[in-house]
């Protein structure tokens, strides 16, 4: 498949310029800690916050911020390489677009109750047993979220992973969220979709792509 | 598919003995009515009671009865010709299975908080939106299931077909149910299972079969 675990993101070749392009990027939020109950100050209004938990090369919160502008969007990518691509391919990009190079585990010291939506896009499936507690939706990642969220909550997933699908319905449900919306050929539904990287292939490929809305 | 629709089923030839097969059955209930409140009295034990809606010809709930002497099992079938053909397979049944011939619309007439377990095998999946609410997981149903219920709920179901499972799953889930498990391909998985006629078309075609054990 073509999801990159954490062993073959290591292998993935820096770029040459990948200090610089982090360094340099206006929109990367070096210090996000200080940003901790003031990130709509920082946007200098009061739209909602949206954010994408592994955002990847981006295009899919490049697009959403460009599409909607009245709302205010972070990226998060744990892996400096990959975000280093995100900027490259992106030298400029909207101003309620920003991102940060952090591990969402380590989310709770980022944000305190300030936002309002969380996409999951073609999360690591992490398939096995033993080590099923770092996908995205564990009740690990989920407690997390609980502290991030202002009000409402809502969880926006895509997957083609099946596996990860099942195990984020079981997960979520049982963590008091409902269902608005469940799709298994998003393609082919009336919902309307931003493409990821990984969606565009998977399209040309005809595999199908999973997708809920949870809200709580 | 293999799915009987409602016309299908009418233009099912009547078997020439339906009539005699459905008035002699020693284990198909003539008069549910009169035992509303008195299933466990009928079963002359206190042992759970399992419902099967639309038990077809019969293979599941009679393989589960069974397997599980300690569980009161009732088949229900709203079409008599299917289950004269059911009738016809099963002559004689172990004494905790019991059939009865009855729109599911009208359980509450039947039943009064003494069911604990439903299993939704293989339903009609309505794909139509205007029809939507013949789906034995809308919400008209799970509201007629609230009053059949002894305590604790607990629903089993299994398809083949991604329309209903999506709609069921959204529909369960903002009913208040829970996901203890679910599978998108329950013959590979480790979750044991008594297969119904259909199952048995649908292995040997390799289509996959959905599952949900929803809890509330």
């Amino acid at each position: 498949m073509f999801y990159l675990e954490s062993s073959d993101i290591m292998r993935l070749r820096n770029l040459k310029d990948k200090d610089i392009l982090l360094s340099e990027c206006q929109y990367l939020i070096q210090n996000p800690k200080d940003y901790k109950s003031k990130w709509n100050e920082l946007f200098g209004n009061s739209s909602p916050i949206h954010i994408e938990i592994g955002m990847g090369k981006g295009d899919f919160i490049y697009e959403m911020a460009k599409e909607n502008p009245h709302i205010n969007f972070i990226g998060i990518e744990k892996y400096s390489n990959v975000l280093a691509r995100a900027i490259k391919k992106y030298p400029t990009v909207p101003n309620n677009l920003k991102i940060i190079n952090i591990d969402a585990i380590n989310l709770g010291d980022i944000f305190d109750h300030e936002i309002n939506t969380i996409y999951l896009n073609f999360s690591d499936p992490w398939p096995k047993e033993r080590t099923k507690n770092r996908r995205l939706t564990s009740d690990i990642f989920l407690n997390i979220y609980d502290e991030l969220f202002k009000d409402k909550k809502m969880i926006l997933m895509k997957t083609d992973n099946l596996g990860l699908f099942a195990s984020s319905l079981v997960t979520l449900s049982n963590h008091g969220y409902v269902f608005q919306e469940i799709s298994f050929d998003l393609e082919h539904s009336d919902i309307p979709n931003v493409l990821t990287e990984y969606e565009k292939k998977f399209h040309e490929m005809g595999i199908k792509i999973n997708y809920l809305k949870a809200i709580k």
